[in-house]
């Protein structure tokens, strides 16, 4: 894959009025940077809110990262904007959690490693050893953190403390374990779970034997940011695939992975691209 | 479209234990009839249970339907079969109950007329009078029923005497009212509803707007049969669309459209081809 | 279908360079525009084009038609634009041609009659007279023009002239003539053709028979441009649905109906919202 | 996955009468088997031709192979089959051809060894040395076969006495040489290749580069059959992805290697299950 040009990209919300997307694109045209990608959204539910996503060329613009938030600064005062920065230069860090099955670790892996994800992964954390192989295949340091029910607090402690300062955002690759809130209040907004059901269908525990029981003409799979709550957190991705009264609860299973793998890794790679906006309890895609 | 041979079809299920396809395949060549089609299904869950769809040539074949009926009854015994038999040329009789959304009925219609469905179509019956001029465009006589939740069973009762000897099944092209107990006891399993979600999600009223809340990435349709138990009948047909943030509400409603008549149209085609079984909650389809 | 609020529409390309984003967002901002929706893209073959679509308010924008081209000149003249401004309010106008088949007819008329196309249809042309009670029942002037060999260019001249000043754009709803290229030139990336097969898949006559002989597993369908060379102008939209060796020629023919007409009504809707943009031989969908 | 039954499944092609279902059933029923898959199909142009497969279970057959193919062998000479038997328990033997593109090649090995894929794999074997850590990890010998222009036929010809009693057919996974007539006809039907467009649109060199160029909306991947013309053998499966004008050639790469490896493995898993017949150049799927 040929290496396209650094870019630098603005996340951007906020109250809608008119002159956003001038004084916007009015300041990156003055310190000399040229738009690539540009897209918008307004809602008009209620007070209406504004969305941006803008990259523009590195090369050339005149401002370096600290220069930038502080010339940036005095617009985002007059428009009441939310906003963040990102870098491609600058790869975004995930942690991988993986329990006993494999085949979304397998597939983020390969596509990782040919280029497909722009991320770095400083560790795949597990509650299981299984893994461990295919880690070191990919040289990723691997890490043991066996939890308990009567400890489960604790062990996320430690697992979080671990984490402190290593990575950006988690992702969890059919991790078996419920999350603690205080746990996903540390990672606001930046762990992506795979769910194998086309949520709100099938929330929690065996989606794909309660889709065989309910006879359903098609299964599918969920990626979405973990919230407190249980399967209902903002939806980034979401496919399905065709099956009938011929698919037994395994092939169900079978054809199942094909799509989590797909719709888990399409999240990942929206993610680490800052594509993805959360409002209220959706995301916006860009 | 060039008129099919038409063909003598067998829809069977009985417990499975071998020789019933060697049974029955010998019944069939025995006077002369040619398979043209066949396909069959075991569940191997607790007893197995065994089901078949067979068509062969009615030309050459050398009994009546009289005939047929006497000369298959032993095998039929010896097998403990459920089972009923199909011609063809006899088109199952349709009613099609509407209320204000035309969409799935224009395209019945239209489907209808172009050779696509093979049935007949003796009445469209409505709450409302808003589609009789479509009725009369294809001279399919119009039946306004008017219902109110007072005399709701009363109603219901009319309707039903009405259609006592008409019709083989009843096909719900968003009819908005909810048919009483008695009423689809008198139909099981012949009347064909379409949900406009992807059940099990969003069961019951304004799936579009809990779409929409809730952020779904896909919407989606579902034709079932029409059991005691609001939207949890025997699925036939199911399909989804992709959708993103910029989908408003009325969007969502409009491509939503597309995806109910193609999976309403689908599911009216299997019944009218005698291709669904059901089967406990679930359906068959050969 | 609630209305939406009225906008006023930019398609715009040119050469890229910094400062274009910027002096369009400007120039709205400036007039009160608020704007609504925004894409661009930019090539980076050869010397770099660039291309956007920017949507404002019409409510509370200071200038009517006639001052916004006056003062968008300037600016279109610094950056070598090429552009045009599309308001939807006003309705594009599309003539509908017909042959004998009608599927794409009848689909495209319940939309627009629905609210789903916001065009104006001031007449049907047909080189055949069938489809002119379809064209009552939605209260169109129907006009049958029949084609002969001999006489095929005074047929369409006749054709042009009658059109002339009526319309916007043409829709070729599976119309079984070949356009001769001074009539292909007077509605330059203008007309709108549906061709069953997933281009460039089977050019030319008899698709699905075609399809059907080399045993495909998909069969489709394209929309595109016209253009002097037969079906090879700029795509617009294209889809496919899976088929199999059960499905016969008529089979395919059957199931691709259904393909082509959501394909057509995806690329009409798609250039009466002015979101296409043809440059070399593809289309930009905005 | 649990473990399926043993079965055993006949495939059987011969020319279309009354009997046959009756004759192959009778024939199963009277040794003990119970049939528990059984799909045909019937052409009806020209002479008819009859296509069966039908599996039964192999516990209780009172047949073992050599029984089995003495006692059916009067009836496929009455009916004139071409057939053959296939267990379940003797796995089909794969040798899976690579260059240097892995995707197709990690896919399979993963689907393989996680117990979707029902086959042996003695080897590997490729034109560059590149895939060999992967063959190591997965355990299975790599055989380095450097092809060059000049003594290509030799280097043809020293693989093919390589594979010699060693595999029932061959997996060409991106595999980018094109194979002598004399090899092609040692597999006749049993060399799969995946073809990284929807043909037969692209056939040849480059399919992404060219649909980049045409600007098509989708791209798509094909498995088949090798015959003499590249290209042009018989299509076992195809799916498609949409794409758009932001796609470059490189992005067209990256998401059509989605769909090569799932169309790839989709084709391997029916061919391996013996659920593939060939009738002149085009495929049976059941």
């Amino acid at each position: 894959m040929p290496v396209k040009k650094p870019t630098i990209t603005l996340l951007i919300s906020c109250p809608d009025r008119p002159g956003i997307v001038a004084a916007i694109s009015r300041f990156i045209f003055m310190h000399n940077g040229n738009i690539v990608e540009s897209d918008q959204h307004s809602t008009n539910q209620g007070e209406a809110s504004f969305f941006m996503r803008v990259s523009f060329a590195e090369e050339g613009f005149q401002l370096d990262e600290v220069a930038l938030k502080e010339a940036f600064a005095p617009i985002a005062k007059e428009f009441q904007m939310k906003w963040s920065v990102h870098y491609s230069r600058q790869r975004m860090r995930a942690a991988i959690f993986v329990s006993r099955l494999d085949h979304c670790l397998v597939d983020l892996l390969w596509r990782w490693k040919s280029g497909e994800l722009l991320m770095d992964i400083p560790c795949i954390i597990s509650n299981h050893p299984d893994m461990e192989p295919l880690a070191r295949m990919y040289e990723i340091p691997y890490e043991y953190f066996p939890v308990q029910k009567q400890t489960r607090r604790q062990d996320q402690e430690r697992m979080l403390a671990f984490l402190e300062g290593k990575v950006d955002f988690l992702i969890l690759a059919r991790y078996m374990q419920i999350l603690e809130p205080f746990f996903v209040h540390a990672y606001q907004h930046r762990i992506i779970n795979i769910h194998h059901s086309f949520l709100p269908a099938f929330v929690g525990a065996n989606p794909y034997q309660r889709a065989f029981e309910r006879g359903v003409k098609l299964i599918g799979a969920t990626a979405h940011y973990v919230t407190d709550e249980l399967d209902e957190g903002p939806i980034i991705a979401q496919d399905v695939i065709h099956c009938d009264h011929r698919d037994s609860t395994e092939d169900l299973v079978r054809k199942g992975r094909d799509v989590e793998r797909r719709v888990l890794a399409e999240a990942v790679r929206l993610h680490t691209e800052a594509r993805v906006l959360v409002y209220r309890n959706k995301t916006l895609v860009f």
